[in-house]
């Protein structure tokens, strides 16, 4: 349920919509940031024209339950109804806060996402994720619902800075490893699809209707759902780490490097090739992503924040999605800690950390 | 999926659900009226001796995202993993926020609600909404989530102000109107029933098995759920408008008074005998509820109110659940505010107001 938009601005396929919907009232959440690219889309489209917008401040940090209550508090003031439709223009923060206040107000209404970021377009606008972060735990708070439709247009991307795009392309990637090598091959040429977003078009579109499919079969992630995790026990565990560290990198900058540990982690439990390990690193994390400057005395954090990933159902143990082979995702429940960090230190070398 | 208890405090239902379920941790959620009965409950059960207890201060004025905060506290201190579990114990209040707390921690784990009201068992503890008050508006941030199971032990009830009782008891006759003569004309033997709970478990067992029916056909209120909600268009805005005057009444008490309503209104638009009405307001209503003491010049705010149900889809509009005969409701999206206005000057004729 996306549209993937290759010239415009949308307006044809929000007003195809609306006009399906025939919403009570309409109501749009965005953020400072993305303000400009929220009012070219909604601008000039009169169903839009007196719909209430919410600008929420950017980043992470703003992804709470009080920004939840500003949406909310807007829906009750201008009159929103069970029949309202929900418009969440930016990045995974916007369409994971603004899904879910559309999800808890009046116990669920219609949202439509509209991702302004690679990383919100391939890992937040579609699946039905949605949530907020809380006590310093990343999406501790939310629920499952899948918005009304997404659309992308990847022209707005061309406005990101690279690291942005980076952060979105490793959930490309990882989608790749988990799918098949049909997909990972195309992704291997990084550095082409990078230099022009229109070129990303076809291989986000596999990304997402292979996504649409798992997340169809297993919207709540009681078993299948969990491969889309692959790349993030470790990935996680960095982004967390970083962030403790103030230096923070974006989510898929850390998943990037989550991959490389997991497919060590393939090698060690499931006999992947070693080279595949060997082969990513080379061809798309050391050319492409700075290193993370992880070092031994850390492995005791990284575990530790292992065990707190949510996703993780058992609390204690660390669960990893690893490859018996490209495109053959298995979840293992609980992978001893000493495996952890003999793969932790096999990544440094490979990343020359 | 509940259990109504006629002795015992539910120790033997509970381990059994724990047994089975096997969860990572138990959390429970009560408010400083009931915890003498969650005691009782909790107390001697080896499964909860290290269970936290979030201790809620109760009543209408705070079932709100702050006490919220306070359950999702609880369980992010005490390790809660996506396979932990809540229990529920107290009224209507307590299963709404507690439900809600679950259904957004780590995107809905499981609850079981053990309701110690007559109206919390009827109303709130199966079903599977659950909510939140805002901005002053009833259960305006919720989700649809059902609990795990329900554990009714009706001699909590026994303790129960008389009206609380007659609360709970609304709510059963709005079930039997909407079910059919078998369960209604055992539910006019009122005296008899409310003198004693064990009595109750009957008709209770009737109405939960007819929600649990209902409920799961409709389980989000897109069609037929919405005939739950005979008596409470009127209902509601009572409850309101009396809130607003400093003299709260019991939601069941304001949907006592709303089956009038809605039963005279049924008559005129669905041509149901009018001889329902007078029966209604002779053997139930005026013998055992207070009047509002609703006069002409409430007549405005109360319309008002009335466009402000969030169960009605059309602002504006109010949508009432009406009666062809008994046990065969319709849904009217669109009553003239002429006809309301004419209900309302009969029900004051019939309630001598």
């Amino acid at each position: 349920m996306y549209d993937i938009l290759t010239d415009g601005f949308g307006h044809d396929a929000l007003r195809r919509i609306i006009t399906e919907k025939n919403p009570s009232t309409i109501a749009i959440v965005t953020d400072s940031n993305v303000e400009p690219i929220a009012r070219q889309k909604i601008d000039n489209l009169p169903e839009l024209r007196h719909a209430p917008v919410c600008v929420l401040d950017p980043g992470e940090e703003h992804k709470t339950l009080e920004s939840v209550e500003r949406v909310e508090r807007m829906l009750c003031d201008s009159g929103a109804t069970r029949r309202s439709l929900v418009i969440n223009i930016g990045g995974g923060m916007i369409t994971d806060l603004g899904g879910f206040a559309a999800a808890i107000f009046k116990r669920g209404i219609d949202f439509i996402n509209m991702p302004t970021s690679l990383l919100g377009a391939v890992d937040a606008a579609i699946g039905g994720k949605t949530a907020v972060n809380f006590m310093g735990l990343k999406n501790e708070i939310g629920a499952f619902r899948k918005p009304l439709r997404t659309i992308i247009r990847t022209a707005d991307f061309a406005s990101l800075p690279r690291g942005e795009m980076l952060s979105g392309y490793a959930e490309m990637i990882k989608t790749g490893y988990i799918s098949g090598h049909e997909l990972l091959d195309e992704l291997m040429q990084a550095r082409t699809l990078l230099a022009d977003t229109a070129l990303l078009a076809a291989p986000l579109r596999r990304c997402l209707d292979f996504k649409e499919e798992i997340t169809r079969i297993d919207p709540e992630e009681h078993g299948i759902r969990a491969i889309l995790n692959f790349g993030h026990t470790a990935g996680h565990a960095f982004e967390s780490l970083m962030l403790e560290r103030n230096a923070p990198v974006a989510h898929g900058v850390a998943v990037a490097h989550g991959i490389l540990v997991a497919l060590i982690l393939s090698h060690f439990k499931l006999g992947l090739p070693s080279a595949e390990a060997s082969r990513y690193a080379s061809r798309l994390l050391n050319p492409l992503y700075a290193p993370l400057r992880i070092n031994c005395t850390d492995y005791p954090r990284i575990l530790a924040l292992m065990g707190h990933d949510k996703k993780n159902a058992t609390a204690g143990h660390s669960t990893f999605v690893l490859l018996k082979a490209i495109g053959k995702p298995e979840l293992l429940p609980d992978v001893p800690q000493d495996d952890i960090k003999a793969a932790l230190d096999i990544y440094r070398d490979l990343t020359m950390q």
